[in-house]
């Protein structure tokens, strides 16, 4: 095994150090997320890094990058106070991943990438037809993280739309099923298989398996 | 497929709905943190919300769960201000699933689920020995979520251990080589298999994959 510092990561060339700092954190969700501007124009953008906040209440952050990096989702969400989430599968991943080039405001990435834009209920963001798991959120909090200009967005899970096949009897969602994907660094893209699910746990009890 | 609304979410008995919720948001990192207190007592738990924030500086965060729920990890990186993130991999999946049984602040997870603490260059805090991929952070800031009494813990990479075989000549790691492991809900474990790494996608120009 090779031991890297701190200051030999930060010698090396930017582009490889994304890569490699981007992949150290592990695989992660990767979504797209649908939003709308006040004229009506949809959009929608590709991001690794929601993050589940509690249960109860629903609550789903995810990390905004510099305003001047990722500008249309953020200020969307802020002057609608909406947004979808949509699991990515890998019948539409080259379209998914293709929403991550920087088209003007006025370009709707649906449109530019080939996918559908779907509206349900009285969400006024677009979901993503073609995804088999989606929901809508309202914004909640936004908080600034200071020490690199990014930001915590944090929304409340309202509608959920999903196949009803994946749905376990205890509730628990088999991704695997949906063949939702993961994501590595900033480019590569998974699809998963279940190991084991494991019952609480507790001190001095054996480790168990979740049969279903 | 299936619409649900908030005001179900909100009615289920509270097990269906965390693992509902925890498997909405899609499948997440999962790993080991590795603290130690000022008595030098080792302590070892599995998380499932680390996020990359940024690679220049390298920073990452995690969330904890509201202190009472989750106290020791915490107050360690409080008090030493140090922690190591650890992946997991199926060959000692079990231990690491045990880590989140609560054992009283005196008792070492090591010891009790049978992994390894393996001591750094000079970070205090222990690494998991049987990681292929693994980090040591330094605490940056703790940041309250006022909305569910939980924080976001934002430290800086230091020392990075791994296996030297499982890096690309542009900075990408290849973990599905590694076999580092996802996770889904509250007790879904997984490993990963790649569908392709795509280039930076540009407006205009066709999506193109990365080939290596």
């Amino acid at each position: 095994m090779q031991i890297i510092s701190s200051s030999t990561i930060q010698s090396w060339e930017r582009f490889y150090r994304a890569n490699f700092v981007n992949s150290l954190t592990g695989f992660k969700s990767v979504s797209l997320i649908g939003t709308i501007n006040q004229k009506g124009q949809p959009n929608l953008g590709v991001f690794s890094s929601v993050v589940h906040l509690g249960s109860d209440p629903a609550l789903v952050g995810y990390i905004n990058r510099p305003i001047q990096a990722a500008p249309h989702t953020f200020a969307n969400i802020q002057s609608t106070g909406v947004y979808t989430i949509n699991h990515i599968h890998p019948s539409f991943l080259e379209q998914a991943h293709q929403t991550s080039a920087k088209y003007p405001d006025e370009v709707s990435e649906f449109d530019e990438v080939g996918l559908l834009p779907e509206f349900l209920e009285d969400t006024l963001a677009p979901f993503v037809k073609e995804s088999k798991v989606k929901y809508a959120l309202t914004l909640e909090e936004i908080i600034p993280i200071k020490l690199n200009n990014t930001f915590l967005i944090i929304g409340k899970i309202q509608h959920v739309k999903l196949e009803e096949d994946i749905i376990l009897a205890d509730g628990f969602l088999e991704l695997d099923k949906a063949e939702s994907m993961c994501s590595n660094g900033v480019d590569g893209y998974y699809t998963t298989q279940l190991i084991d699910r494991y019952q609480y746990a507790k001190p001095g009890m054996k480790t168990k398996k979740i049969k279903f």
